[in-house]
């Protein structure tokens, strides 16, 4: 989706019989080709049909999902939750009290402040949490600032409820092509940003641990961006889904550097990411302000009604759970063992790579691997960022799956990153080594 | 919600110190006062407080949800997808295709033709099954036709989008404070209906079995209604949820009984009402119409992106269970029985009641009840229709809570409803029993 869903001005109608047509939704009406989630998925489908792939396996660092699963303690609280009758009914909207409370104490601690249950609450994964910020809060023609490049779902569900999206970029490092960067080398374009604001700006969205740069804002970042953001009353969504996966040495919330920010920030949290469970679609969402999470509450009762209770009760009891355990820090340990695993053979081979701080996402960079340049790619790649090619090829020529970052950018800005590849490590380290040792085959491209 | 959400004008604004104000989408920032559903549940806490009920149970019969488990078969199946690592992680954004085949297994003899993957999706529960249609195929300004009493979450939904309601009254029997009446005497206003339909008209949503009513609604009816939506191209949304809750001899599809009205309808089912889970938040839409179909997945993937993983397996494993055990048809000489248990009471005191043809629910007449004129209630009952009255009266002085029913309709049509009551009857029958128990009281307001 993202800029070909916006700009096709091709509008489907239905015809039935010789009746007034019925046109569906403008919005979803418009034409849009293929998102990179089914043109990614589709093309290995039919690349591991290929000569070259014949006989081996397809290794899949596409789309951001576990190869593993959840935690055994947290099967076992779900499991747990579906023998008690009334779990498998309606939940309060606003979440299960138990939930309610299990954020509470977590979120005490790092708030450092009393936290009211108000101060909470649950939605059906963080995408349905940011939309019913958005749903919640904006009214037509508001605008959003989001940071290139975007978690590409932030854009339709901007434009969906009548906001109009201001993109500011993430500059990335000059050095981007020649040697290995750091998250902290890519920058707000502070100045776009400044001259971004006006009276229609209602919100921006902050995403950290960033995907897909696997950044994670500074401190001081975060307080200038939350400084500017209190000086025109901008809302801020703090999209924080990967808040236990930074391999820094601390992990700042925006939320919590003046009561100020506090007041504006919605801080968006996720089950799926915590727990290895993306397919569990519980979500939540804390804020100091209760009159501002409110809406997004309302909005989210309208939306969803409740979220799965079965689910809220297993992540409720993990969370419990994983404190006792030291989960979370153990979890971090063990991405900074994947990052190494995967970093290997760019670093033999001396490509370079932005290096996380956060995240489960790399960005590679593919502009010293020599593709021929006769090679042959399916029309519907042609219109698109160099990246999509490169992805293409890579799947087809070594069977490794990777996602082109242009989709999170608009064409204008999307020659940042056509030399790069987004490669998801929330695998096991058994399949991470696989892939490293398929990549090493690169070698005969340089 | 419903007319107190649209009537007040009250705009809600927040002031973080002297800054521009920070103003909420106007459609949530209304005052609205409490829903039915948090009105009922806090009035019920604090009956059950008063010295009437002291050392009694509260006998809930108010919110629709199952007192009892779902099948052994379904937590078994839920438990078993639980321990496979990838049903933990994102599903396909249209379901999965376990889900999806069991769909297409399901109905394939109900419409009695072969149905693709495009005709079914999986959504997250009905609601946003509903809001996914309404939000992929309206435009700004386009009317949807709701029959009063409505589900009150439609009307949300759809104003949500930008729609308008249109509402046309289902017409009570005359007799109906003097006599048990039956679903069937309860009918559309076709006069109404008919003038209701412009160049506007979008679509049109129909609930059979019908919450509140008890009405499934016949095959003559259905035709009516679908060929007057084949004449105006209006999009039938057909909310069949109590698909399996009906007492009657057959229940007709509307989408069944022409070509021309299946293209134009999308039927909803929910796994939560299937499966007594209503806390597992999967419903699905089949519909002939792979193209009108397409707009509301679209718009899924937008809202919610994919639903609960585990969930899904169980419900697509659960189905192909339901089948080997006879499980529907037993579920229904079960919901037979409960309801003769709980009529009893009512027949005993000749108090009128509709006599339900389908869902879980009983619609019960208490204008032969006295209750002392000078009874004291809270001050936010005094504006609402009588039965709220009624509702508070009954919590209190018997310790039974039921939902006042003019919440489903808009303040003009209410009179209609100022009698009644309306009981959920998916509890167990020990509980039904002690209910109807309870109930025998009334003989001493008679």
């Amino acid at each position: 989706m993202s800029r070909n869903f916006i700009r096709s001005l091709k509008t489907t109608t239905m015809t039935l019989s010789n009746k007034p047509k019925i046109v569906a939704n403008k919005y979803f009406a418009q034409s849009t080709g293929k998102d990179v989630w089914t043109l990614t998925n589709d093309s290995a489908a039919a690349a591991a049909g290929n000569s070259q792939n014949k006989g081996r396996e397809m290794l899949n660092l596409g789309q951001g999902f576990f190869s593993y699963s959840p935690p055994d303690f947290a099967i076992k609280e779900a499991k747990d939750a579906l023998d008690i009758a009334l779990v498998n009914q309606y939940s309060p909207t606003r979440g299960r009290p138990s939930l309610i409370k299990s954020l509470i104490d977590f979120y005490k601690p790092i708030y450092n402040t009393e936290l009211k249950p108000g101060n909470v609450s649950v939605f059906t994964g963080a995408n349905e949490a940011i939309l019913s910020c958005l749903t919640g809060l904006l009214n037509q023609g508001d605008e959003v600032i989001v940071f290139e490049p975007f978690f590409d779902q932030y854009i339709p569900n901007i434009e969906m409820v009548g906001g109009k999206v201001v993109y500011v970029p993430i500059n990335p490092p000059k050095a981007l092509d020649e040697r290995v960067t750091k998250g902290t080398e890519w920058e707000i374009d502070w100045d776009i940003l400044e001259k971004s604001i006006n009276s229609k700006t209602k919100a921006v969205i902050l995403n950290t641990p960033h995907n897909p740069i696997g950044k994670v804002f500074t401190r001081e970042e975060l307080q200038r961006l939350g400084d500017l953001c209190v000086k025109h009353n901008i809302i801020i969504i703090s999209d924080e889904v990967y808040e236990h996966l930074y391999f820094t040495d601390s992990f700042t919330r925006i939320a919590t550097l003046s009561p100020e920010i506090g007041q504006l920030t919605l801080s968006v949290g996720s089950a799926g990411k915590s727990f290895a469970a993306t397919g569990w679609r519980i979500g939540w969402i804390v804020s100091l302000n209760e009159e501002l999470l409110g809406y997004a509450a309302k909005a989210h009762t309208r939306i969803c009604f409740t979220s799965p209770s079965p689910l809220q009760e297993a992540v409720a009891n993990g969370l419990a759970d994983a404190g006792k355990i030291n989960y979370f820090p153990n979890m971090r340990e063990q991405y900074i063992r994947k990052y190494e695993i995967f970093t290997k053979v760019f670093d033999e081979l001396n490509l370079p790579y932005t290096a996380a701080e956060g995240s489960y996402f790399m960005l590679a960079n593919f502009s010293k691997v020599k593709i021929p340049e006769d090679y042959k790619y399916p029309e519907e790649l042609l219109d698109k960022g160099k990246d999509f090619r490169i992805s293409y090829w890579l799947m087809n020529e070594l069977g490794v799956v990777a996602i082109p970052p242009t989709e999170f950018y608009i064409k204008e800005h999307e020659k940042s990153a056509e030399n790069l590849l987004r490669f998801a490590l929330c695998k096991d380290d058994e399949y991470l080594e696989k892939t490293v040792e398929r990549l090493r085959l690169l070698k005969n491209y340089l």
